[in-house]
């Protein structure tokens, strides 16, 4: 730290020194000399903007797709520049999207959830119904199966926006399943669950009981405000620390049943195949994971050598992040990153390594420990026990090569 | 919760038995009959949205700001739909403002920090310059002094958005103010900070040194993503629990001094006139508070009698809230509510009471207890001691009358 103290000195004394000494103006920086026009004329006022959005000066940040990677962008996917993002929140704007029959726009006052099945009770409830069960609120993370997927082959993607976006983090508000399906009443002989979302494509997943009645949710708000459509308006299932596509959006029934129902996402989909042939299926639990998001190959280290802050994010879909370790070097030598910011179970943790940059070449690293114990492995590792076909569930240590300019790009280290 | 089970399972079994029996048709239920156009037809792509938004059938969920109470909305403030919310995170989009000369449009690149005054180094930092410092990452409250102040007269507004939506809740990410001062190096005699806005009505603020080098921060991102124009982007001056009008937004310039400015928002303005015509000067901390989100004006009960939940917001600029008290009778007889979510330092924390409402008449009110043993007053209370003039810091318990037929409205009870 002392050290980072004096080198950060000297480069702002170069600022202070040139102020005093009126040598700002020499160097013509108008941002010093001159009064800006956001400090000469009025701004819009509070009636401009009944519901706020970003600076026109952030409009490099969003969602983007790639349009190569499917067929056409009804059933695709885009992702969240996490490049661009700090904390452990994910902006609502900003949550990568999954659809398989594009964006449902539901009308809150005609959607229904019905609950049917091996129950005692079948029950349809409208919104306000579900408005009068006691609500809680949750941080998730929420991850796609696939992210990072195209990493199995090798350095792919040059972006942790590409290599690691299909996923956010969210406080949501909702209820719990379990209390929903008390209501109804289950039989003895109900072990699973198929949520089926309203969407054209009625999206379904097979979920063991015991993940039902643990922590699940019916959820209809995220970070305070109603879901947005592309996040399941008016109602998402919450399956804590389970891949993504579990997570039914634009929630319309739940059918309780005595066996896995197979269907098509859970079977040719979400299942891994392995060197052998054979497939690893019901892979449904997130493992460890974490990326430098910053710097990275979207956001390079512009400000030269000397004080330089690394910006990282880690989850497990186990437990919390209680530490991150962070190599320069491609893994030959490990340091301990500083965790900063709130640590919830199964959700995003931020981490931070302040360094002083030399000017050298970088193989930047980090690698995650969850509470279990669990850290997270090298690409190759998992490649030697799951091949590289499995498209699902890599979780392996991303490396960014940074040059001397400071340009980093997705690299693959032996 | 028992009574409360079973009266719900009642109102639930309609639904259900109309259901299983076929009723739900007959009822003309066209959600549960027809096949919905959403199910039908496929929707928006991934490329549709770069940015996203809410669902239109949202569009009433807005800030709303009220045109007799300033004479200009370039300098006025607008409020936050706390009626609509729920959980402690306000969305980016939905947090109040206030301006004293509009919303400053900032190009970071432009922008400059200037620290001067009282330190041995004057600096001036780029935004790139404040991206090398370690960051941090909170969760604060911040509430303009004058919320709720309509009320020292007695119920004015009816709402919880006019009555107490001056106020929000964001994660914030930035650096620690005692660094950047500790950067320019603090004199022996330096005992104030003026920190000043970048906006046409150049804010300033005196601020005591211990506050900030306590836990001030220099923030330039909120829930995640770059501070929304209207928050200050592209910095803001976070001044934990303190009135919102120090935590200057725009801020380009902090001085150091050896006593305060008495400038006119800490003399004419933010200052508590009392009966006597003497004034509380330096009120800055934010007393402990609370208020019942719904059921209120803007969100009466619309399902009639049985299971009732009852949504509400506490907070104090002195810690946190281990406990909010509900009364169903104007403060005759109290009731422990259920805190639910994160509890954060100087965060708005959300509680819930959950009732079977028989349909009487009630008066709702909620009383916070903060982790210092301060309890909210009654606004009776709070008069017999400052009177009506203050303007300022009005944080009595709020009633709310409710009707049989759910509606609400803003009340004094003596």
């Amino acid at each position: 730290m002392a050290e980072t103290r004096r080198a950060f000195l000297t480069a702002a004394l170069a600022g202070g020194a040139g102020l005093v000494a009126g040598k700002a103006a020499a160097q013509g920086d108008p941002a010093i000399t001159e009064l800006q026009p956001w400090s000469r004329y009025l701004g819009d006022g509070v009636d401009a903007r009944p519901y706020g959005k970003p600076s026109r000066y952030e409009s490099h940040v969003v969602r983007r797709n790639v349009a190569w990677l499917t067929a056409d962008p009804i059933s695709s996917v885009n992702f969240t520049p996490l490049h661009e993002l700090d904390g452990i929140i994910t902006p609502s704007g900003l949550c990568f999207e999954r659809h398989h029959a594009g964006i449902a726009e539901i009308d809150p006052a005609q959607h229904r959830l019905m609950i049917n099945g091996l129950v005692e009770r079948p029950l349809v409830f409208t919104m306000q119904d579900l408005m009068r069960f006691p609500r809680e609120n949750r941080v998730y993370f929420m991850e796609c199966a696939a992210n990072s997927g195209m990493e199995w082959r090798g350095a792919q993607l040059n972006g942790c926006q590409y290599t690691h976006g299909m996923i956010h983090n969210l406080v949501y508000t909702g209820v719990s399943l379990r209390r929903v399906l008390e209501e109804a009443g289950l039989r003895p002989n109900a072990k699973w669950i198929m949520p089926e979302g309203a969407d054209a494509s009625a999206m379904t997943r097979s979920i063991p009981i015991e993940k039902a009645l643990e922590d699940c949710m019916i959820a209809f708000r995220m970070n305070g405000e109603a879901l947005r459509p592309e996040q399941g308006y008016p109602l998402r299932l919450v399956v804590p620390g389970w891949e993504g596509n579990m997570w039914i959006k634009w929630l319309r029934r739940i059918e309780v049943g005595d066996e896995p129902w197979h269907h098509r996402e859970e079977t040719s989909k979400y299942t891994d195949l392995l060197k052998d042939g054979k497939a690893r299926r019901f892979t449904w639990e997130m493992d460890a994971k974490s990326v430098i998001t910053s710097p990275s190959p979207q956001a390079p280290i512009t400000h030269g050598t000397g004080p330089t802050v690394i910006s990282g994010m880690a989850w497990s879909g186990r437990g919390t992040i209680p530490r991150v370790d962070v190599s320069l070097d491609g893994g030959m030598n490990w340091y301990r990153a500083r965790m900063d910011g709130p640590s919830f179970d199964k959700s995003i943790h931020r981490f931070y390594f302040e360094f002083d940059w030399d000017g050298r070449p970088l193989l930047l690293q980090s690698r995650a420990h969850d509470s279990t114990g669990y850290v997270q492995p090298t690409k190759k590792a998992l490649r030697e026990i799951r091949g590289v076909e499995s498209i699902y569930h890599q979780n392996g240590i991303q490396t960014w090569h940074v040059n001397e300019r400071g340009e980093a790009e997705n690299v693959e280290v032996s």
